[in-house]
């Protein structure tokens, strides 16, 4: 498994906030994409151009544990690793912190399956094997050496 | 002119809330796409056809005047008329108010051309002349007569 | 356990759809807390109300699984019911279909605790005796009776 | 009047685009609020401090002009002034452009009162006068040298 760990960093934006005084809880679901959107960045897979080659990546699932509320113009950041990937499912999971802080504010997962733009699922290992090696954590260059 | 008005509930949801406890004020632009879409629907535009069969209404500038804050679970009704076309630009006005009463929470406007899915301005009254006639507020019966 | 099932009926707004031309995951959540809001407003708790009277009901853990995609314009119903009550812990269960259909687009879950403006849980059985009892589905007048 | 010019840096989000391929318009509001905050960040005003001193800042009036839409992971710099201050409503301007980029975007305008906790409206000169005069753009420390 590719064992790469990204950390992004979000502001809590006023607009997230709600009466409660806190961030609202569905905007950590949002947080997630922008975190897996940076996990993959990091990993040479840009989103933008995996959909413009023709793939998606749509949420299958997604969930969220909230120990502890953030706050409009906390620094957050979210850690990110690849939790499992069969060859056609990633699971990704998701830990919430303040910047420099220990203390998990929240953790979740999200599901996926690498579409074509119809939805229908695409097999990495056929029509994506660079990418499906990537996933697997094996080096692309040294596969490709057999 | 079409001198039709609509009126579309809307109920602030918690979600729309902010940390001062009132509905955020970015909402009331995500209202007005609903009131619009309301509008032209009762004028036998769908904006869901609208689009499948090439026409997008793409804006060019929106802007709300907030008078009075308005809060969780509100009833809002948002009164909509067409303020001009001049067969390429609309501009739509919108009034916020609480359901059943007269004070006005907030008004604002929002101004579109039709357009091809490249978002190229389209003529309506070559493209689509029903349409023009209608948003014209002629009748397209009488006119189709001719 | 109170066996209420409420239907609420959503309308995906067109700030809701994007770029893959569905209604993006994250929605879900927010159809999911208009949704829990309707079940306890049928069961006579305004959402409103109580977090006047110092109640309030913060997100432990949400999750949705989605099957289908929905769209711009759709008419969703959502079907909430009580899952669990503890006496400090609520789950409710939600399925998102479109009106009138028996296909399931996506359903899901979101636990609760009653709290204090400070979050510090509240025992309903102590500090919202009627309350309880509503939520257990026993008969609070035949309880009072006793 | 302050002259100060501060640059925002956003990346719009996945969630952020609609079906029609571009960056809603309504996010430009939400935007908007993340660079006035910056914007008043580095004019050693913290809109949180503000708030946990009894001061918020709603707003009176918003606006944007749409020149060309914005996508999915665009990286927009957002450039903001203090356009008026006349001792009770200030107005702020917001340039939106790709980073690197000479091209205009979008740009709006939003008006402001600061307002005590019910909304009130507040004078800064009496209420607070070293923000009363950063606002106006005259050196602090000269004037309380007087």
């Amino acid at each position: 498994m590719n064992t790469h760990v990204s950390h992004s960093r979000v502001v809590v934006r006023y607009q997230e906030t709600d009466q409660m005084g806190v961030a609202w809880h569905g905007n950590y679901i949002e947080w997630f994409e922008v975190a897996r959107t940076d996990w993959l960045r990091e990993q040479g897979m840009s989103y933008l151009s995996l959909e413009k080659s023709g793939m998606f990546l749509p949420v299958l699932r997604v969930e969220c544990h909230y120990l502890q509320s953030c706050y409009y113009d906390d620094v957050l950041d979210i850690e990110t690793r690849l939790l499992d990937y069969n060859g056609l499912r990633l699971v990704f999971s998701y830990e919430v912190r303040r910047e420099g802080e220990h203390r998990l504010l929240a953790h979740g997962e999200s599901e996926h399956v690498f579409s074509r733009p119809d939805l229908r699922p695409l097999r990495l290992k056929v029509n994506a094997p660079a990418l499906h090696l990537l996933l697997l954590g094996e080096s692309v260059t040294e596969e490709s050496g057999h």
